[in-house]
């Protein structure tokens, strides 16, 4: 099988790697040489740009390859799923638990392949499964994408309570708020709820708010300990995806009349409320039912 | 408010420390004071021993002041949910993502009150709710009990995924499949799907699976690296209750008809399979739809 991954950060590296284990002939394609890559002789172009770059990167495709989409956003012109953006050619979504530097150091991980079309997901697993890349099918295309989005969003909560300092139990009832307001989102944007209990949403959700380096956990940290979110980046010196998400998310939220907390309050951060104010408003609401 | 904190552990100590907090008087029984405490006078007695001496413990109770359990795992001698062996007097769980050091640093903290009597635990809400120990009240009595009870197993196996080094996606993927399960044996004991999303489920898996200092965790950790069970346990220095609830929750796994994987896989290995037998076999099953 000929694979082009177009792509040329950690997780087009990571997954290019997943590709030549099942025996695939691999070409990565970087933002400079994306004119040149041999897509009419491909049989799947997996893309794996910033969701920034993603309506730009399909302009540049060619022949009638399958879209694997790599990508975890949402379109920030329009606030649509990336999915949406591909019209031309059969599409899929891949999202899990999958930190690019464990996949490319041959640790095991699991994921999900999302598609409408339920025979290109099938085959997309039969064509990407290894023993150390367990890829299941998921049908709810709409939920994936949105769990691979919004979960930077909250992980970016989840690296501010780090950078405060307020330890692990509230993390973790941080990123269970968190799963409830994205599957929320999901619920009024037609997904299956299922989706966010498992690997593209709790899964993807644990890994990114805990794992050491995620990017977004990171970013969180460094803005809560007193960071500009351009000196985060900087300081991180690769895109965050939460940072262009939240406040696309948010907008969406709005027009469907959803309720996001977390969301909100990582927008009113990222538009200079003091994070301190905020955190010390959400300790004395009055206690509810759960 | 009076009351008596029953068990002189590391969660008996942080809890009191709560309560402290909201103003009670506060006595601490421990095994050795366990039959001079002003039990009378008390208005509340909570109860925080080992699951394995809880049936014992109720036993030394006088007066008639509700019983609120803070230990987490079941009856070893018959399977049943702790609370069910307390029949002479009101009683309540309280189940969260609680690690008792970052309570005792008065770090903030969210839990659960449950009771099948709603009276009580919002009376209980009332009674311990402060800014930084956040009480929700959820009226699934039995999904609290067994997501306190099973969390503990899968942590077991979260912590076996650190020791063989197999790296955070892993433990991701294992802890969504964790909660599954626990989410299965709760359905077929008639428990809510909800309860397992939330605070005592979902909430308090994550904390106790990545935590460093978690005892059930840590304890997976050292038996994948070697050690027996009863060798971690005297590492660690503490009851580890993953230990003792795993085989009376794979036996109710069984009685039920449930399947729980993990759970079986973690009692094949405190049986004596080698681990690494154990790790191989899953990699290699046939990928299935999630």
């Amino acid at each position: 099988m000929r694979s082009v991954v177009v792509g040329g950060g950690a997780w087009g590296a990571g997954f290019a790697t997943v590709l030549r284990a099942c025996d695939h002939d691999v070409s990565v394609a970087t933002r400079q040489t994306i004119d040149d890559a041999p897509y009419e002789d491909a049989d799947l172009i997996a893309v794996a740009v910033p969701s920034r770059a993603f309506r730009d990167a399909l302009t540049h495709l060619r022949g009638q390859a399958p879209v694997l989409i790599l990508t975890k956003g949402l379109d920030p012109v329009s606030g649509d799923r990336l999915s949406t953006l591909v019209r031309d050619r059969p599409v899929a979504v891949l999202s899990g638990p999958n930190m690019a530097e464990e996949i490319e150091d041959w640790l095991p991980a699991a994921t999900v392949v999302a598609s409408e079309d339920e025979a290109l997901a099938a085959s997309l697993q039969q064509a990407i499964n290894s023993p150390l890349f367990r890829v299941y099918v998921n049908s709810d295309l709409i939920g994936v994408e949105l769990c691979g989005a919004a979960k930077n969003v909250i992980a970016l909560a989840c690296g501010a309570v780090d950078g405060l300092g307020l330890g692990d139990n509230a993390k973790a009832a941080l990123i269970t708020r968190g799963l409830v307001e994205m599957a929320r989102l999901g619920e009024a944007c037609g997904a299956e709820p299922e989706t966010f209990a498992g690997l593209a949403g709790l899964g993807d959700l644990v890994v990114t708010c805990w794992h050491p380096s995620g990017r977004n956990r990171r970013a969180g940290e460094l803005i809560a300990q007193g960071m500009t979110p351009d000196e985060a980046v900087a300081e991180i010196g690769h895109v965050v995806e939460g940072l262009t998400t939240a406040p696309v998310l948010r907008d969406l939220a709005h027009r469907l009349k959803v309720e996001m907390p977390i969301t909100e309050g990582v927008c009113a951060v990222l538009s200079g409320t003091p994070i301190h104010e905020l955190a010390a408003s959400l300790m004395v609401r009055p206690p509810v039912q759960e």
